[in-house]
């Protein structure tokens, strides 16, 4: 599991900001980032975009491609985390699309789940997943990746 | 504590949706939210307002009140219950500000929350909580009573 604190430590240090937009973790990639004392001066806020029409009107992601892909894509998490970076001013923009379970999502087999990251200068990253188990394992998953783009990035670049 | 499934059955039974905004609990009503399986017919998403900023900008709260008030007033958390209704186009919107701690924040006492609900017939509650413990402890009563407030709108109406 991520380090959650010393990650915070690192971007308090760097005097970066990060900011969230989720879909299958509803809330739960921020609410692990507000457990740290201190994470006011790092997490900006986030976007919850559980219905696919509020990827396009909260985080600007685009229509065409949420019609075309549907919400579970590449394109659309990584579109969707440039959107938190912009409409939260940001530093670091993370997000997550998937399907938690137990059954299919349009035709998305439960356990696939995007994340990526992006960047103040430009950089973006989306990593895909294949998870096994309950809901609640793929959630965390889902948190795990996002946040380890996000150590990868400032940690270890 | 609020029987989340139940409250998820009920919504859905009326054929009614939430979203939320959220500043000290930073997701987690809406993660709990997400935990419920078939949430998705009544959970549109959420705002998570961490910044001050950001209620005005993405929560739509007035500038000059959260100038004049701060981020942890009664007021601001009525105003982010209806912006998260209407940015989310849901039928309720539900919204927590407060002071997780430990220590105090802009002079006001750690375990101050403000809990607020939104609701389609125009609506709106606000309940100011006291709560002793850790941080933790203080982001959960405050989800339980947003939940709650919710609850007693459409369950005991």
């Amino acid at each position: 599991m991520i380090d959650v604190p010393g990650l915070v430590g690192v971007l308090a240090a760097r005097g970066q900001t990060v900011a969230a937009a989720e879909s299958l973790t509803g809330g739960l990639l921020t609410a692990t980032l507000v457990t740290v004392p201190g994470v006011s001066k790092v997490l900006r806020g986030g976007l919850v975009v559980y219905a696919t029409d509020l990827k396009h009107s909260l985080a600007g992601v685009d229509a065409a491609l949420l019609a075309q892909r549907g919400p579970v894509d590449p394109d659309v998490a990584l579109a969707l985390a440039r959107g938190a970076r912009e409409r939260c001013a940001a530093d670091w923009g993370l997000a997550t699309t998937g399907v938690a379970g137990p059954g299919p999502q349009d035709g998305v087999p439960a356990g696939t789940v995007y994340v990526a990251l992006a960047g103040p200068d430009g950089q973006s990253q989306v990593s895909e997943l294949h998870v096994e188990g309950e809901r609640q394992h793929v959630r965390d998953s889902a948190v795990a990746a996002a946040l380890g783009l996000l150590r990868a990035a400032v940690i270890d670049p």
